[in-house]
């Protein structure tokens, strides 16, 4: 299988004529869009970063490309250090789908009720255990459960033109994790469920609780926050504009 | 070679069980994006057009979609009906490149002087010969030239984050004119050229004279206008919003 971090290896590989492993900040699924990812590596390539970044993006396929190249301190890990991860969904909401769309987008015709949403995310907030909206692997055996304890730190949701724009950060994730709001809240968008549910699905602590995963094509992780300020954000390109006062 | 017109007429013949053709508003090269394009077509079919629209987008494949179907009086052509086309041109004005854009932007590294631009731009505005702004081949033959007089009633340019923006709306366009026009902005931009020479360019009647094209991925075909109010528009994906008071 093809993935970004394999293409990736294998370009810094070249680069730097030695075997390079890396580290990815958040895993992204197939499909899911990585604009806002980091990875960090070790290597005893001396080359100025300005000259790397060109030499790297030119040995890279079309599909991947690198924004910037930071040196970090002795121990940083694009992991292990991330005290923060920000994810973008963006759910297309008008009759007809779009064909330029199609691969960055959900396409949910039914007008969605964002107040109802936005009530429901609140609930959401903080930390609580996210047991019902992970894949069940990621909860562990019943021998050896995982913790599925998770603090999030914002979840917003706002309509710009003809799209519901979904942020949603959090200390880390369980897999699935996002997909599984988005398609919960986008449920209670469409009047299917109510806002003030989503209390009694948290504390189910059963994937059978919670409304389907939301499709990867709209998800976006656009964002990793650091404590030592080598933080990333990269807002997916069908917002461009980042809200003024968010 | 499969084209959008191909694809439609195909789709619309099968939805409607007679041989349809379509006329559509501006031509799009291979490669460009046609978010706004408008084609009219005479059937004999009358179903409602919701259930039209429903049908259609549910027969086309997920590269090819249509917003809107509308009942318009006898003898409207979208193409010989239309008073004015918009085009939307993408530049992505970052050092690096990419990866999820490289097919909807023109990646353009060196950061681009837009005031330089605009100035340019202004001499462009009203009523040209734009010879020197189309392929040769638009510009008929030596013994039978064809007009190459256009009037271009919008040329505005704007920094939109990481993007300039270039959008321009004329009576009609020569084959490659926007390409043309932006790629000579382009190098006005990067100070190849100054602002000032767009008039000599114009008055020389000679391709050779301006720029070479700006590639195809960054066009968009954005909207057409008609006096009896079909208008079409839809901004690229990219953009998203539009500007508040423009």
């Amino acid at each position: 299988v093809r993935t970004v971090a394999g293409v990736l290896e294998a370009a810094l590989s070249r680069l730097f004529s030695e075997t390079v492993k890396i580290t990815g900040a958040g895993r992204t699924d197939s499909g899911v869009h990585a604009t806002g990812q980091v990875v960090s590596l070790i290597t005893a390539c001396a080359m100025p970063v300005e000259r790397m970044e060109l030499a790297l993006n030119s040995l890279l396929p079309a599909d991947c490309s690198v924004r910037e190249i930071r040196i970090v301190e002795d121990g940083f890990s694009a992991r292990f250090s991330a005290i923060e991860r920000t994810y973008v969904y963006a759910i297309l909401n008008r009759t007809q789908r779009s064909a330029l769309l199609e691969r960055y987008a959900w396409h949910v015709a039914r007008p969605l009720d964002l107040e109802a949403m936005q009530a429901a995310a609140q609930q959401v907030l903080g930390e609580h255990d996210f047991r019902s909206f992970c894949t069940p692997s990621a909860a562990g055996s019943a021998d050896d459960p995982a913790s599925t304890v998770r603090n999030v730190t914002r979840l917003w949701i706002e309509r710009r033109e003809r799209f519901v724009r979904v942020e949603v950060a959090a200390n880390a994730f369980l897999h699935r994790m996002v997909r599984s709001l988005v398609g919960t809240l986008t449920e209670v968008g469409k009047g299917r469920r109510r806002a003030a549910e989503m209390g009694s699905i948290l504390a189910a602590g059963d994937r059978s609780a919670a409304g389907p995963a939301a499709p990867a094509r709209g998800l976006y992780l656009a964002g990793v926050r650091y404590a030592r300020g080598y933080d990333s954000y990269d807002e997916p390109a069908v917002f461009c504009r980042r809200p003024t006062d968010a």
